[in-house]
Formats: structure tokens, sequence, C-alpha cells
């Protein structure tokens, strides 16, 4: 039985605490929030778990054995580290930390404790995702040409970090997840509207053999997009994931080129053939993450959503920051 | 009576003969393609109308007052200054030229010539595009913040431009129709699959007045896409044209900010109307395009696709053309 | 404080629990279902309630004031028949009896009893009807020409009723509720292909002014589709309930027409407007509707859903059920 | 060289001129309209083509081999048979004829001539019918539950017929091509709002082995919809013909029943799976009509949209209309 501790019950902090309540082989033991009234819900959702305001109380506690740490970015490293000291298990959320120096030490440290850090990639849960990569796994898109992500409405503004830091690692630890190559350099623009924050950003991701990824994130769109494109060389694929049944359409779509002796003599022949909208399995990814956090700790093994990966995302947008503030200057990664 | 010739009937000129075909006060006098076969279809559409397949026919003919240069981007420039040379009006297919100078060079001799130019944004005469021009000089939309245009499909490859050439000009030169503001800094990144040319790239204009632009283009996308977000203070704007009857929709949404002392007092309020989808004049832009080519000769004004406007779009494209081959490097215009 | 009993906790009686759960005013004292699955469930949900499998529990407590009766339909006569017996109030979910007959003892029973019922057509509560209803009266539609409404989705096949009864207790619900002209005739054709019962009907409904409804259901459609037409004088409007934010959408459309002295002389001229998506409410119409069955108990006011608006549905239900077991026949109302 | 002769150059007729043009084999001979305007038009777009507003120069000159009749319904009787008398081939618009009588005297006219009659049903001719048929016949649907097709849009008002007779010959014949079962009886309601012709019609066709077709046809509605659900035992269909690129998708979903002692112990499992959009042909299909027009009078073969084809439509709507004008009385075919 894995004794989970939950700190931040604010947005995203009751869904979580949902998938781990009732979770055979978990026990949901303590709460905490800051906030009186979220710390109300909190125990009207679950009236047999403690609450609590202080975070060392779920820290420190000998009864504790998993720590999901829900809070925002700039309090993760602090929480997740004095969790890790403790001998504590640890489930971040995204993204992992605000630094990739503060990544690397949490890595670090959860290697010295043989203890275990996931870090709350929820979307690579989604049935979507999993079918997505299971599909490039078996070469059904062949040579991979480009990804192009475009996530954008209206809000949630965050007071404490841009529109890149908020949404782009969605698209980053997915592009992460299906993308084999190594991403090479980082170009980001964007622009602040209201505040000091970015609410609008663009950004580029070369990678090292001509695959290219793009991501579109924005807090000012009137209409909510959740739309990536994935090129390749046999099939070409679209995820809607505001779709409500057909979010992955796989398309016999493509280019055939025979190159002749010169570049006038190019023959493109254009493929286009059926479309295919697999069957995605409908399970709620909070839920199946949930299962694999408290299986991982269970049958001591490496999750792939480990702190690994959410340094190879926070090391991402680290980059994009800079080159943000630099107006586009490229990065190297 | 303006009596016009039109080198090159390949993909678009045939558009262009059926819309001077038949206009009053003009008279379609000649058709000119090197293709046989391209001639042949011409004279089958046109029977009443010379064929030939060498351009000095109609850049000399004392029959011709105007000729309309509708040949890859490459040629545009010998053919136009030929035609001007011999006291012709032009009307040039977009995009104007291959280089700046050569724009500069052709606006310049008609300017001593007495001779209009015209370049072929046929975009600003679709009723979608006056109507969000209207839209915006009316200050519906309050202080832009964005711009945002997604324009992909599977082909058409070129032979001779990558796609930024061959799609961004639309967009750029509705942009610039639409945008007050003066562009202060291009970052293009892309990259090309299947041979030299970039058949992906994406495109991010700074303007000064804290006014984003960003353009998304690609030769490889399986589902064809052509939407322009344009968020404002006041209201934000969805154009897609590929709605038969709601091509755009102004949305009563956006956000309210009151600061406090410091960013942590920030106040958002999201608001969220009603929307409204006005009714677009449904006239083909390239017919109006064709009237106004004509009465501007007539009425010797200058369009306001001229020359200059021509020319403000070449400047962009060179840029990020620029900006590209160095992936991403800012270039200011 | 009403104190309510819930009895029925299958697939509609949560969401009931959940809304009366915690309402100012009301308490939600017991909840009774034969399954000790649901049971279960429900004692999870609500642990301080207390359940029972016992519906006489419920309907004899000297400790209820109301009782909601969330059972299948052939139950709902016997069970609110009781209720009222005890002297409780009753919410009944739709539709209200599987008899005309049924229907009027249990008004006239209420009526003896000074109690009141009130029928459960949630969908009255949602923001989309609630503007519809605001729309025509106040004339924006015009003379009303027609209600047209596809209510189509694989499953859910209940055992004891058709798709008649199932799905188009919804729209007759609307429908009474936005026409004020009384229905006539109701013809309805179906067929059934698994079982005795019909899984897709097809019904129409003459009124007495010019006004026609049909309806469309079907349990056997491999995609969901919840749209209604309304075509007026002035303008016309489709209400998809399946969009996320724009599901009212009003239309500067219609049609004039000027008789001359014989049909072969009438003009008829088109118009075509602007769109509209006017902002609709969001909030959760069960609780709405929950809010609104307490506040009438308190204030011994009349709901506008009472047992006289259920028994309409139930006449029309009853009238289309004969029309289509005769294939059609037409069955006055 | 089959010459082919047109009579009727309104809103259809340029289409079949422009579609006979140069086609192999084919020559188009003479147009004929009352309208000196159309005839304007036809000599302008086929200057080479004789011109006529006498119906009778077409239906008599020797130089015809074929007419079109491509004129209003109540015409094409007595200009189909004086075709047929002066020993033409006859292409007739559809639908076929005002009655049943009258489609009958042309077939057997038809057979006593050894002439060919087709009926003018493109729909079979798209690329989405032949594909659906193909489905059919494979048997990837499994035996058909239903068919049921919203065909609805603002206008065209015709002055001579009301809207079933004006846009169900399209569901008619397409329907007629699809279903092998035999119509059995036909229910229709409507209303007119406007003038004497209903302007909403909704028809029921109950077919011998418990297939259903349901036909809803509108000419006041403010959005267009063409769209057909097809439910079959092992597959189901939607074709959206108004979709650009999928307009016909296959989805693998259903219903498993198996049948226990009484009705409560059915067991029902949903089955829900891929969703398949098979390429659609893009000819024209007025092209590869007119071409199979030609193929046939060669070949001396009969079409399969011969008269009898035309027929059949036709007493499906002479029963449609006795039904609508008894308010929904069954009539059996």
């Amino acid at each position: 039985m894995i004794r989970v501790g939950i700190i931040g019950y604010g947005y995203w902090g009751p869904g979580i605490a949902r998938n781990f309540h009732g979770l055979p082989g978990c026990e949901l033991s303590m709460i905490c929030d800051k906030s009186p009234e979220s710390l109300r819900r909190a125990k009207q959702a679950h009236p047999a778990v403690t609450v609590t305001c202080d975070a060392n109380e779920v820290l420190t506690s000998p009864n504790i054995d998993a720590v999901a740490v829900i809070t925002p970015v700039w309090t993760h490293f602090e929480l997740a580290k004095t969790a890790l000291q403790n001998g504590k298990h640890v489930l971040v959320e995204k993204p992992f930390t605000s630094t990739v120096a503060q990544a690397e030490e949490l890595i670090e440290l959860a290697a010295q404790k043989h203890l275990m850090i996931m870090v709350d990639h929820t979307f690579l849960f989604t049935g979507a995702v999993k079918k997505i990569r299971q599909l490039i796994e078996a070469d059904a898109l062949g040579k991979l040409y480009y990804y192009d992500s475009t996530r954008v409405n209206l809000g949630l503004f965050q007071h404490d970090v841009n529109v890149l830091w908020d949404l782009a690692p969605h698209d980053l630890s997915i592009m992460d997840h299906l993308i084999s190559a190594k991403p090479d350099v980082v170009i980001a623009t964007g622009q602040s509207h209201l505040n000091c924050h970015e609410d609008v950003a663009y950004l580029t991701i070369y990678f090292g053999n001509s695959v290219i990824a793009h991501i579109n994130v924005n807090w000012l769109s009137p209409v909510k997009v959740r739309t990536t494109l994935l090129g390749g060389e046999k099939k070409m694929l679209v995820w809607n994931d505001l779709e409500a049944d057909e979010k992955v359409k796989v398309y016999d779509k493509g280019v055939d080129i025979k190159g002749g002796e010169n570049v006038y003599d190019l023959l493109v022949s254009y493929r286009s053939g059926d479309m295919w909208a697999p069957k995605i399995e409908q399970a709620e990814a909070l839920r199946v993450e949930a299962r694999y956090f408290i299986d991982c700790i269970e049958k001591q093994e490496t999750p792939f959503n480990d702190g690994a990966a959410g340094l190879r995302v926070v090391k991402l947008l680290e980059a994009a920051e800079r080159s943000l503030k630099e107006r586009g200057k490229a990065i190297s990664v």
C-alpha cells in the first residue's frame, strides 16, 4: 500500500486527488493547500483524508510514501527536494522545474536516495498520444518530416509564468515522447500585450535529421484550438484533441518526388488515398498515470516520464525563454 | 477601351483572361504562352483572341495598352520592364519581383513613363478582407494585438521558389493591407524535405507597437487550412476562408486586466459575449480586381495595390528568405 | 429546509443527487435503489445520506418532504402516486407516465392534496432553450414556420421502451415550451431491427396555424447529432447542442414573397444577411432545475414544467405510439 | 458521331451543354430555349452551335440523333414524346415525368421505336454514390437497416412544383440505386408556408424486409445540409456531400444483440471501432453521365438509369404527393 500526500489543491490538484482516491494499492492520506477555501473543498470531496495548510506536515510525515507536488512551478524545486530528502517518491506537476540546474539537482538527489521522480506529462497517457506513438513505432508514417502544434485559447493567465511555460510543456513533452531524433536548435518569438508575460509565442525546434517542430501557443485566441499535424514520408496525421470521437486521422497522402538531372526536371507526384481514424482508448489519462505511478514504485521501475524526461522539457523551455527574450535568437540545446 | 494582353496562360492565367474577357471598357486582345497546349486551351476558351508563343508580340504590339504578366516570378522583372519601356501599363502576378532592387527599378521606370503598376494581390479584393478592413477602420477590434495565419495544404510544389515565396505573399499582402503599423524585424524558420526548396516555413514579424504577426505555410499538410486569427483589445476575429458562408466571425471576447501595485496583484477578467458573422460580399475577387485595374488606368488613379505595395511584400519576403537561410536570424526591414 | 429522497440511482439518479446535495434550503436525506451496486456507489458519493433498497422507506418516511422518482417509466405512476398519497411533493423523471390516464390521475391527486408535481424536462433549464424562448417571446423569429429536430446516436438501448419514448420526450417538451400553437395531428413512422422495440422513428406534428414540427430519433446512428432547426418569417435559427461555444446561431435569412395575380407571377426573393450567435448561459441545467424545484415548493408556486406539461408530452407520445403501430396513421390530439 | 440537341438552357442546361461539348464521339449541334437572354448566353458559350427558340427545330431536325430535355417537369412528357416519335434518343432531366402514366407511355414508345431513354439522375454518377454502391455490393455494411437523408437549404423555389418534386428525386433515385429491396408503403407529411406549394416535406418509405428510408427536404433552412446516414448490421456509413475531401465515412460501429428467454434478458453490446474514409473518385458526375449516354447509344445498351428507373422514382413521388395531400396517409406502391 503506497500512501500518497498531495501538495496543492488548486486547479489541477482535485483531479490528481480524485484519481489516486480509491486506486487499488494506494491510499490517499493527506492533502495540503495554503488556501482555507481549497482545503474546505478538499475536505468535502475526501472526508476521510487529513487536510493541512502546512506543506511540511506532508513532507515529513512518516505515514506518507510519495508526494504529489501540484503547485506553481517556482515552488516545485524546494518541495520536491524536501520530499526526496525525507525519503519520499515524488510526482511533480509539469513543467518539472524552473531551471535546468534545479532539475539536475533533483535527479541526482533521487538517484542517491533510490527514490523515483515522475513528471506529470499527462498527455502521454491519453489514448491519442499512445496511438500516435504506436503508429510511429510501427513506422506507419515513414521518415518524419515535421511536427506542428497549435494550442490556443482564451486564458488561463498565470501570474508567475508566460504562455510558453504554461502551454508549451504539453507539446514539448509529447514531441519528446514521439520524436526519437535529438533537438538541435530552438528559436522562439512572441509578444506580451497585457503585462510583462508573453501571451503569444511561436517556437521552432530544429532536429538533427531535417525534422522540424513548430509550436504555436496563445492565451488571447477567441477560439480554442488543439491541433497537431505530423507529416511523414509515407503518411500524414492530424490529431485534433477537441474532436469527441475521431481525434486522430491518418491520411494516406504524400508526395513522391523523382529528381532528374537538374532541379527543373523534378517530377513531383501527389498521392491522395484513404483516410483512417483508428479507435482511440477512452480511459482517463490521469487515472492511467496514477496507476502507473503506483506500479512503478511497487515494482521499482523507472517510468518513461521520469526526471530525465522532465529535464529534457525544461532544457527546451529554458532555451526557448532565452530565445524569446532575444527576439528569436537561435539557442543550441 | 483598354486593350489587354496576357503573358502566361498556365495555372492562374485562364482566370485572369476569363475576368478581363467581356469586361466593359476592356478588350482582351492577345494571349501569350510558350506551351502549345496552353495556347490550344486559350484558343478554345477565347476563339476571338490572338494567341502567340512570343512574348515580344504582346510587349511591342501597338494595339495593346496594358499587359498582365502571369508568369513565374523570376521572369516578372524582364517582362514588366519591357512592357513599361514599350509604354504599357502592367498588372504583375504576386509576388511582384524576385528582389527589392527589381521592384524599385520597375517603380521608378513606371513613374518616369507615367504608367501604372498593379500587383495582383487578389485576396485584397475578396469580400472577407474588405470586411475585415472595414472592421479595423471602424476600430471594432480596438488596438491590435496579433495577426496569426495558417495556410497549409498538400502541394502545389513550384520548381522555382520555396513555400515562402509561393504562399506567404498572400498573407504578407493582406497583413500589409490591414495593419497600419510598420514591420520592424522578420524571423523565419523552415525546412526542406524533398529537394532544396523549403516546403514548410514559419514567419514571425515584429511591428513597432507590440503588434506581432505570424505566418505558417506548408506544402506538406494532409489537410487544407486557411485560417487567420486577429486579436484585438476590444474584439477578436477568426477568418476561415474555407467556410462556405460564415468566413469571418467576430467574437466579443477578450481580457480585461487591472494592475495592482505589483505583478501578483494583477486582476485578470475574461470577457465572453456574443459571436457575430457579418454578411460577406460574394463577388469574384478577380473580377473586382480586373474592373479596378481598368478603372485606375482610365481615371489615371494610383491603385492601393500598386508597385509600392508589391515592393513592401517583396521586402518582407527577401528579409524572410535571408532569415530562413540563417535559421531564424532576426532581419530588420 | 426541504428534505428530499431519491428513488432510482442508475444512469440519471447520480446527477440528481449531486445537484440536490449541498443546495441551500434543501437536504438530501435518502437514496433508494434495488441494486446493491448502485447503493454502494450512492454511499461512496454521499456518505452522510441514508441508503435503502426499499422504496417504501422513502415514500413513507416522515422525514422526507419531496421525492424524486428517477426510475424506469413503467414504475413512475405507482411510485409517484404513493408519494403523493403520503403527502410528498414529487419530481418525476421524463416521460411523466406511461399513459395519459395515469398522468391525469396523478395531477388530480396532487391537486386534492395541495402537492406539487414537477416533471424533469431538464432541457428547459439549459441556457440554449432559455435563449431560444427569449428570442421567440421577443418575436425575433417572426411567425414560426417549422421546428425540425434530429436526435440520433448509437444506443442507449432501453429494455422497456422504444426510441420514441426514450429520446422524443426531450424534443416534445422543448417544442411544447417554445411553440404556443396547439398540436393538432401526430404522424409517426419507424422500424425495429433488433428486437420488438422501434430503434428509429420519425414524427410529424401538425399544428393549427401551419406550424409543422418534425422529430428524427435514432438509436442506430454511427454519429451523434443533436440539431434543431427553427424557421420563422423574419429569422431562422440553428441549435446545435454539441457545439461547445456557439450552440445557438440566428440567421438573418429568409424569403420574401410577393404574389401576383396567379401563382406563376410569384416574385420570390431570398434574404441573406448576418449570422449571430448569442452568448449562452453556462450554468448546469440540472442544478438550475433542482433550485427551481425547491423554490417552487417553498413559495407554493406552480412550476411551468408541472404535471400538466408532463401530460401534454405523454399525450403526444401516446398518439405517436398509436400512429407508429399503424404505420403512420394520423392521430388527432 | 452522335449529334445532340439540348432543349432548355436555364439553370441546369449550361452544365449539360458544357459536358456534351467536346466529348469524343459526340457533337453538340443545337440549343433551344424560349428566353432570348438564355440563347444569348448559349451563343456566347458555344459560338459554333446553332441556337433557336423553337423546340420543334430540335425535335424534328434530321441532323440530330439525341435530345436532352432540360426543361420544367410539366413539359417533359410532350417534348420527350415528340423526340421519340421523330426517332431521337432522349436524356430527360429528373424527375422523368409528372405522372406514372406519362412515364409508362414514353417507355412503351421508346421500346417500339428501339430508342433509348436515359433519366438524368446525376448523383448516381458521383464518386460518392459509386463508392457507396460498391460497399453495399461487397456486403461491407451487412443487412441494411435504414437510409436517412437530409437535403435542406434556402431556396431554390420553383413555380411549378413543391419541394418534394424538386429535391426528393435526388434521394429517391439514389435510394433506388442502392437498396435492392422493393418499396412497400410511402408516407409523406409537409407544409406550405408561402404559397400553395409545400416548402418542407418529410417522407418515410417502408420496404418489405424491415429496411426503412426517410427523406427530409426543406427549402426554408438557413443552413445547407446534404447528409445521408446508412445503417447496416455490420457497419454504418455517413455521406456528407458538402465535405470537400471526406464525403463518405464508414464506421465500424454497431450493436450486437443476444436474446434471452424474454425481452428483459436482452444482452445488448455496442461495437465501436475504427472509422475509414475511402478515397472518392473526383470526376465531374455530369461528364461521366454524358459519356455514358453517348456510349449506351453507340453500343445499343440499356443504361441503368433508363426510363424504368425514372418511372420507379415517379411512382414514389406520385405516392408521396398523394400521401402529402392527405396528411400522411399510407400509400402502397
